[in-house]
């Protein structure tokens, strides 16, 4: 499978285009952990997601963390990017979560592209509309969800993204995907335990009772 | 002054498009208090205000509202055309907070246009970055400002926009504004009073002490 087949709107481009963004552009291999942009940092690139998984979050001054959103196989990054539209004054850190493939395009090949192409531009306004979808939803949680049922949600997504019941994440990441402290996430746990929803142990969250996990994020 | 003089990239239509707006047009004036948009109607169309201020806040299933941004004149209302863009999977109500006089352009007339033309859509995305950059900001607020920070910045921003220290406006309706209940804000602006910041009387809370409601804000 090549870059063309992972290039979303690869079709609408001319001849000229598809060159541009064969020449400029680089693949890489990524661990997990691995900080591909942060907001300070210099205009990265779009990143195309190959296989793994990248985590987009924001940072508070404090050090604390929110993942915003998350990006799979053939999405496309854009805020590593963001200095390419202007309005976006907004900062957001994206890591590796898992060993990531990924290519990445320059921003001024893209810009460039994009400034021409009425396509390419209707393409960015419906990524853009769709991480911004993704931040509604979010806005939506905090605000009118307990953090009772957003735990229970954030496990259950965990589990259907890595297709096990048994999780290897610590209480500190968890805080730090849902914008709390971990003591908060550890006593939600245990209550959890309680209830024999999950059990814990050392750097381990194993669902027990998704059904009742289930019926807990949705009342 | 005429729409030409407002819509924002007029001078990057050519004739055709320029007549099929001009054509579509229709001119609106709204008291305060209508509804202009709610997230479950069909799409109303793109709202450019002339003169006045709309409101954009998304509800909870109990009514609970929060604001996520302010329209001022020549601001172009996105979310009302929201079908437009496939991927905006959110629903926000606008509401006219002051008398507005505004244009609407159909949907599906700026739609065509933004298809064909590079410059609209490009404008396009950069007015959903603008507004994807509010809802960041007040996302950031939420996450890591406590709530009398919040109430602080809130009043002094109302009374920027009105030019006043003597704000009409009720305890709920701040709220709402912020998401919270009538009760917590109650008791943050007799706190308030205390402190000797605001005045407070019937439907009216008078900026005491801005320096001292700015140094809120800031810590």
């Amino acid at each position: 499978m090549s870059f063309e087949t992972y290039f979303p709107v690869w079709d609408k481009l001319n001849t000229c285009q598809k060159n541009r963004i064969l020449d400029g552009l680089t693949a890489r291999q990524v661990k997990k952990g691995t900080i591909l942009h942060n907001g300070s940092m210099d205009c990265t690139g779009l990143l195309l997601v190959r296989s793994g998984q990248l985590r987009a979050f924001i940072l508070s001054d404090e050090g604390r963390e929110i993942t915003i959103y998350r990006l799979f196989d053939r999405d496309l990054c854009l805020f590593s990017a963001s200095c390419m539209v202007r309005s976006i004054q907004f900062e957001v850190t994206v890591e590796a979560e898992k060993d990531t493939e990924l290519w990445l395009i320059p921003t001024e090949i893209y810009q460039s592209i994009m400034k021409e192409s009425a396509p390419v531009a209707n393409y960015t306004n419906e990524l853009m509309a769709s991480r911004f979808s993704d931040v509604m939803w979010l806005l939506e949680q905090i605000m009118w969800k307990s953090l009772d049922k957003r735990v229970a949600a954030f496990l259950l997504e965990e589990s259907s993204i890595n297709e096990t019941s048994e999780l290897k994440i610590t209480h500190e990441a968890i805080a730090n995907h849902l914008g709390s402290h971990r003591e908060v996430i550890t006593r939600m746990l245990h209550y959890f335990q309680n209830e024999k929803m999950v059990r814990l142990s050392r750097g381990t969250v194993t669902i027990l009772n998704k059904e009742k996990l289930e019926a807990l994020q949705d009342t």
